[in-house]
């Protein structure tokens, strides 16, 4: 293929995406006195990365040591693979997690990035590691980046989009075919070739919203599935590299959101009320019966799987107590109609068309339970601030799943180097972030996703 | 690269693999007129089938009527989609339970595969509807294949290895790349282009011998796990069709048996002490701590997973009443070393170096619940014939996965023809069997693969 190659342009490293990975990596291979160019398909920065909290996880920080935090890269790691359920590869955690308080620091005294004074205990991580930037949102980091790449004189190609890996007789990877002036809507654009003379980083980031080959992975997740991402987070980067011999890893690892409302899209205001009220102090019923159907604190995996067996929206309860005790402002939340407020448990369950006497036994089992500390049909862990279900007015909102993360990737080394179904690594071709595999085997903890991002971005911009 | 290609030979349609899946294409192929060849990389005819025990699993039979059970191709699938988590690809399960009892009757009014006058109920199937060949093999049902395969006069190529896929420019196959005189060892062999009219049939198997390519979908699954397969089930096929843009289907779904032991190779002679015994009237307890950790009665996927998370393998008894109780024969298994019998438990204890006491408590502990008839510690499902562990001699086995089955593979619609990652048919490409992926999701059923096998061979047969 090479060989007949009209080449348009030449650098040392293409990147391809601008989120956290790609931009970091980018840096990284300027600094490290590369040649680089980052191309974009949108018109404008940042991927899924801008839409995210901008939380990252990372182990033994001096902000721990100043909250009294005790904590080890081999609690993260024992932590990352208790909910990956030991299907990570294990070579590529550790990666993350040893890397994992240095690129904290570095988007810190390289980037500046400003964060929060405090340190957050996210689901499934043993201790509080989760550091979240200004403004709650990556695009405080985003911004950050954008101003280094600035700074190095990086240029970023927009709607430029990659179709294809060229490489050379030996199997090599020389270069990539691109659309420039790319037009989104037609998939329409013109044709160019870069050649590159170290290498390619594939930093495109997941397919959770690409419905077509997420649904051949996990065929429940047809288009009736929303997801948190954006539509542009398709698959077309990640299969050129599995057209020249790429292996995939655990694509059918997909993870689903169980905090997410069908009544609006996107990530949405709802999850502030399920993650953080109705799991812990409220009970989710199955309208069609009325009753409990799953420990409401299992992790995202195995809430979202139960949700997606009855086969339709389930209603999330909790009453004024656990609103107030919580401490969240559900006021948005209850203006866009996502979560909606009764004055009764009876209007409640006309308003899902419950049958009233069967929720209010629902109600009054779960009650007992809370009352005695055991929930003898779920086991869900009552803890110790929970009340009962009493007091109006009560909150009601419905959950239906939304895919949120895509674990399965390409298969990588761990340094970045994409690897065929031999383990041996391609010749030319670097993968990070969510376009790669491996590193959350078959759940990925909150908050992992930018350490991974910012992790493999830097090795591989070192590597490449 | 057809149009460079040397052909050696030419056919209507080239079978990969003389396995249940690949003779019964072949057959079908050939008693609807077309022009057929076979290869097998292997010696002899019958790759993993053969050493199966034959079972095949059917809804709504004559011998189901005969023995007065109740059965229908709804209840098989809803079967079938609850162990594979409804990850399941539904039109391919309508296919196999909408087709099963035809193929079923193909094998004994076509094949006349002579069949015992029993129906068996194996773990995850709600009703009795799995049928066994005479002399409990897979061999009955080979030998019968192979007869038949003879009197329609299809060549059988032995020693013939598949190696690569041949394409015309618009990316129809149009023949395959070989190995003649194939010597496993040295994996070489002459090289030969066979040219197919009408397509070629993947019926390769599984990949659970492969210890590379399973461990990059599964990383627990290194070269210390073991597998019930022969050696030679191996991916190369499989990565073939990847290499032209077939698409793989959930191909970290890979099946360990819980019941197996690291004392013997291949399947062996533990499993039968383990499935039929131990799980239902005995217990397990790590060695480590001398305590139960799992629902004995739990899936073959959740009591693997749980015996891999504690590291090492464990310690399963029963006592003769168990045994007598369930009338199978352990002679062999005691002979061979893989069941051990003890006079008292304080021998087995110590034979396993596990404290004498703690063993003692956690035997009185379960005995309780026995009794009661509830497992407080792990809900396993008490049976009514169970009955304390007290009675002398003890039997206990050591337990440790082994890779049993691949629910992973191409990507194939209900048609038996290989699908690309947008869900296009790759025209002249199709796959049967275990090499094919998506129908059994993330768990597959006993008795369930010859059946699918069957089915599929039998579709790709008159679709070819």
């Amino acid at each position: 293929m090479a060989k007949e190659t009209q080449w348009n342009e030449q650098v040392d490293v293409l990147v391809v995406g601008s989120g956290f990975a790609g931009l970091t990596a980018a840096i990284e291979a300027r600094e490290s006195g590369k040649n680089v160019v980052v191309i974009e398909k949108m018109k404008s920065a940042g991927g899924n990365s801008i839409i995210s909290d901008g939380g990252i996880a990372a182990p033994d920080t001096k902000l721990q040591k100043k909250w009294g935090i005790e904590d080890s890269a081999q609690m993260m790691y024992d932590d990352m693979l208790k909910a990956g359920l030991g299907l990570n590869h294990p070579r590529l955690v550790h990666a993350v997690v040893s890397n994992a308080r240095s690129a904290f620091e570095w988007t810190i005294d390289t980037l500046h990035v400003p964060y929060l004074d405090r340190v957050d205990l996210f689901g499934g991580h043993s201790v509080a590691r989760c550091y979240t930037p200004e403004g709650v949102t990556g695009g405080t980091i985003l911004k950050k980046m954008l101003q280094r790449i600035d700074e190095l004189g990086i240029p970023i190609l927009y709607s430029t989009s990659f179709r294809s890996i060229i490489t050379d007789a030996e199997g090599r990877v020389v270069g990539g075919a691109v659309l420039k002036e790319y037009d989104y809507k037609t998939d329409a654009g013109i044709p160019a070739n870069i050649r590159t003379r170290r290498g390619i980083l594939l930093a495109s980031g997941g397919y959770g919203a690409d419905v077509v080959f997420r649904s051949i992975q996990d065929p429940r997740l047809d288009e009736k599935i929303q997801t948190t991402n954006k539509p542009f987070a398709t698959a077309e980067v990640l299969k050129s590299a599995l057209k020249i011999g790429a292996a995939s890893v655990q694509l059918s690892h997909i993870q689903l959101g169980a905090w997410s409302s069908p009544d609006e899209h996107g990530f949405g205001h709802g999850p502030l009320f399920a993650d953080y009220i109705l799991f812990q102090y409220g009970m989710i019923v199955d309208p069609h019966t009325g009753k409990r159907f799953v420990n409401e604190l299992g992790d995202r995996k195995q809430s979202a799987d139960a949700i997606l067996r009855i086969g339709h929206p389930c209603i999330g309860i909790a009453d004024d107590k656990a609103v107030a005790c919580s401490g969240w402002d559900l006021s948005k939340a209850v203006r866009k109609g996502v979560v909606k407020k009764f004055g009764s448990m009876e209007e409640l369950a006309a308003a899902y068309a419950l049958d009233a006497e069967t929720l209010h036994a629902s109600v009054d089992r779960y009650n007992g339970f809370v009352r005695k500390g055991v929930d003898d049909d779920f086991r869900k862990p009552i803890v110790e601030e929970a009340s009962p279900i009493v007091k109006a007015p009560f909150y009601a909102m419905r959950l239906w799943p939304k895919v949120h993360f895509t674990m399965g990737g390409l298969s990588i080394n761990e340094r970045a180097q994409v690897l065929d179904f031999n383990g041996n690594a391609i010749d030319g071709l670097y993968a990070a972030g969510e376009v790669a595999g491996g590193v959350h085997g078959a759940s990925r903890l909150g908050s992992c996703a930018i350490t991974e991002c910012i992790v493999f971005g830097r090795i591989a911009g070192q590597n490449i």
